[in-house]
């Protein structure tokens, strides 16, 4: 039997921060934390969603609040705190962290929920609640999570409020953002999202693939001339000629990083398997064309090298999560986070949840309905065949908003050693309050962990509302000529 | 007037290596040289190309000699040597060196010549000499100065030798290997060539500029679609639209680093310039398509920052050479090196040399020619876009060779931490004694540079002809069944 943290209920009462959360230390941090931080669940009914607020280091009393939510579905958030834009990344032996310079803490409070119950640290008293999942229900329990931590901290209220999330957060972010757009009761201040590498599109995904491996030299001319032949561009319906080109050209992606085409393949050696990947066959490359035929490859495959069990095959699933799971493991850290202590150790992909993708639309319809409301940012890292540019690029501009021609696919730049340098490119719609896709060059799946300088660098356009292609002032959008 | 120095002259007559050429130590390394070194000239008639040659670490007495040439035309095989893959590679202080563990020495005696007269440190007796320069009296010296280096070197005779070069290396190489497959005098054993990022074909460079900027994700789909739609794949003979499309297109990568994609662009800051980067005009982006409008843009952009000149304009052009020209600028080191006393300081790439593409060939043919006598590596890092990959596996393409279809555009692997990686495609075709293309993934034009590892067992694989997939025993690429 599960037992409710007395904690995370009594602090319901509380009219300011839940002093029961208080992080007061994080066992293999000698320091003092930067800001303060807290750890608990977030409860409705039966559930209870694990969180990690973060406050801000920039003493701004006017910082955003941002939500943060990883993929998945079934991966939990606490990837994006301890490997992508936490304050503290946790190093490959479990023990020790490495300070990160660019935590996106330092412009916002963050808010780290792991989502949905099943995933990592979070439960249901009911666990019939984690076999019965799907999009949907999902995005109703994150709004009542939401609901939740504003009554636990009702001081951050009144400040912008955004929600963001990357890969399967593609669905997470838009389907919660509209449940937000649709409840009147709603008291916090929701100004927008951001997804980053995101699911739009199965279709999308699938056309995507082979110009994505094409355009990266994974395949020749001679290939793609064939594959053009035969497909005539119909990969959602491929005739069996056009399968079975683009299945033999994915071949060639098979020993690829998925999440990053130049990254090598992370692997802890003997110790590296992955649970679910037993059904998957080795056989399987991850792009965008096998994750829209088989869903399940997007989250299975994120799941990452974990000590060997010997039910588990061996397999690469190319992303670090050993030091994570290690700390997160360990009966200090549970304590110091206020886990529920019956609960069992932490995974960053779970195995134990049942999740109906009920996203049987197309994202962009959401953004469509959302786009004169919110400030929205779509993200890519380019060099992730996962959930790839291409494919998101022709999702974003599906949503039919104008282009912006003075900013349709320009460089966008930032200040390195040595001048200015393009770090990505950037396309602005002609919406208020804006909409702008960009995409962030030479990453991968997860930008905030492999480009930090230039997602902290986009974050903090996109959140002060600067010019996301300098860094300046805005540009006004619609230019209003005034005749006197 | 130039005096000629006595050392190299009196070593003619000498039976072995030349002991006045022998580099008794390099200032800035306090250490032994793990190998011996020799510096001095190759002279022939009035003209004298400055050598350096480093002996194998690897002690085998079957070890090949391998020439490496740089490109430009008018740039010094000093990059090579000095930043690509000697055994000591310059610091940016110009004072200190970092051993490179992926030494092309560990494989092969390796001969550094610059070449033609008039580039860094070779020089003529006759300054005409440097303002007719051309492909053909290119080839033609180079082939005198070989002929030199193994008079001064007789003991390397037996040894199996291999030319290799980069970028405009890609003329030098199989034209200097055209002059030795031709002379019936040449009594060293030459078996084969190498070409790294090389020109091959203006035609075909202009255009894979497109396709490769779309790959990438610096040109929209929208943009893409315009430009086919404009220049119906013609762009060796674009229409005033489609040039224009084109044009616009490529300023997108303007700001890149032409040699690496992904790479920031190198500047020394406010002391970074470029000599005759002032004619060209700030606009001109690296790419394929402007290269083979206006050849000259591949010599001078590869003129790397230098010490400030009142006269020279402000430019970035993404190399960095601050340290090797401050290094091989000093006394101490012309004189370590046995340089000609009365040369002016070294210059990555030469501004006072007059040269004359006159290959209106395409180089395919040339290889076509010797590809049944000489083992042929073609390799091409695949974020480069002044020599990209596209153009030049066209180029190997169109020598008409049959391609091997075990091997047509697969992965090649290598073990790293974590298990085998993909490290690039290869195609092999089926001649003898072999010919074959790969890609270096994510790689720029200085495969050597920055991807040393891969590189090293690319080499190892190639002159020792191991099998180019897996560094095993070769394949046999005809296989031939015996009846009985």
């Amino acid at each position: 039997m599960l037992r409710l943290l007395a904690s995370s209920s009594l602090a319901l009462l509380a009219a300011g921060a839940p002093a029961s959360d208080k992080v007061s230390s994080l066992p293999g941090w000698i320091f003092d934390l930067p800001t303060d931080w807290y750890s608990g669940y977030l409860s409705f009914g039966k559930k209870h969603l694990h969180y990690v607020f973060i406050e801000t280091e920039s003493k701004d009393p006017e910082a955003p609040v941002v939500l943060w939510m990883n993929g998945g579905p079934g991966c939990s958030s606490m990837d994006g705190l301890f490997y992508e834009h936490g304050p503290l990344l946790i190093n490959e032996d479990g023990k020790s962290f490495t300070k990160n310079p660019q935590s996106w803490n330092k412009l916002a409070n963050m808010l780290y929920m792991e989502a949905p119950v099943g995933v990592g640290y979070s439960y249901s008293e009911d666990p019939k609640d984690t076999q019965d999942l799907n999009d949907d229900q999902t995005a109703t329990d994150n709004l009542a999570a939401l609901k939740a931590f504003f009554e636990l901290y009702p001081e951050h209220k009144k400040r912008a409020f955004y929600v963001s999330g990357e890969s399967y957060g593609g669905v997470y972010v838009p389907t919660l953002s509209l449940k937000i757009f649709e409840d009147k009761t709603v008291d916090f201040n929701m100004r927008g999202f951001v997804v980053g590498n995101g699911l739009f599109d199965w279709k999308l995904m699938a056309e995507s693939s082979v110009p994505f491996l094409y355009g990266h030299g994974a395949i020749s001319t001679r290939k793609k001339e064939e594959i053009d032949k035969a497909c005539q561009g119909n990969y959602a319906n491929p005739s069996d000629a056009c399968q079975q080109l683009v299945d033999s050209a994915s071949e060639n992606a098979r020993g690829l990083n998925g999440y990053d085409f130049y990254r090598d393949c992370f692997s802890a050696g003997s110790s590296a398997s992955a649970g679910s990947l037993k059904a998957l066959g080795s056989k399987t490359p991850l792009t965008g064309w096998h994750i829209a035929r088989n869903p399940e490859l997007l989250a299975d495959l994120i799941r990452a090298p974990r000590p060997a069990h010997p039910a588990l095959r061996e397999n690469v699933p190319c992303i670090d999560s050993v030091g994570g799971t290690a700390w997160l493991g360990t009966k200090e850290v549970r304590e110091a986070l206020h886990i529920e202590p019956s609960l069992p150790n932490w995974e960053i992909c779970s195995g134990n949840i049942n999740y109906t993708r009920n996203m049987d639309y197309s994202a962009p319809k959401l953004y469509a309905q959302m786009m004169h409301k919110y400030r929205i940012l779509v993200y890519n890292g380019d060099t992730d065949m996962a959930c790839d540019y291409l494919a998101d690029s022709w999702a974003v501009d599906s949503i039919n908003a104008t282009v912006d021609e003075e900013a349709d696919w320009v460089p966008w730049l930032m200040h390195a050693d040595g001048g200015e340098q393009t770090v990505g490119f950037l396309t602005r719609y002609k919406t208020e309050p804006g909409l702008q896709f960009l995409t962030v060059k030479g990453a991968g799946h997860m930008v905030p962990q492999w480009k930090p300088e230039v997602a902290l660098a986009m974050l903090d356009r996109f959140l002060n509302n600067k010019d996301m292609r300098t860094g300046g002032a805005p540009q006004s959008q619609t230019k209003t000529v005034v005749v006197v």
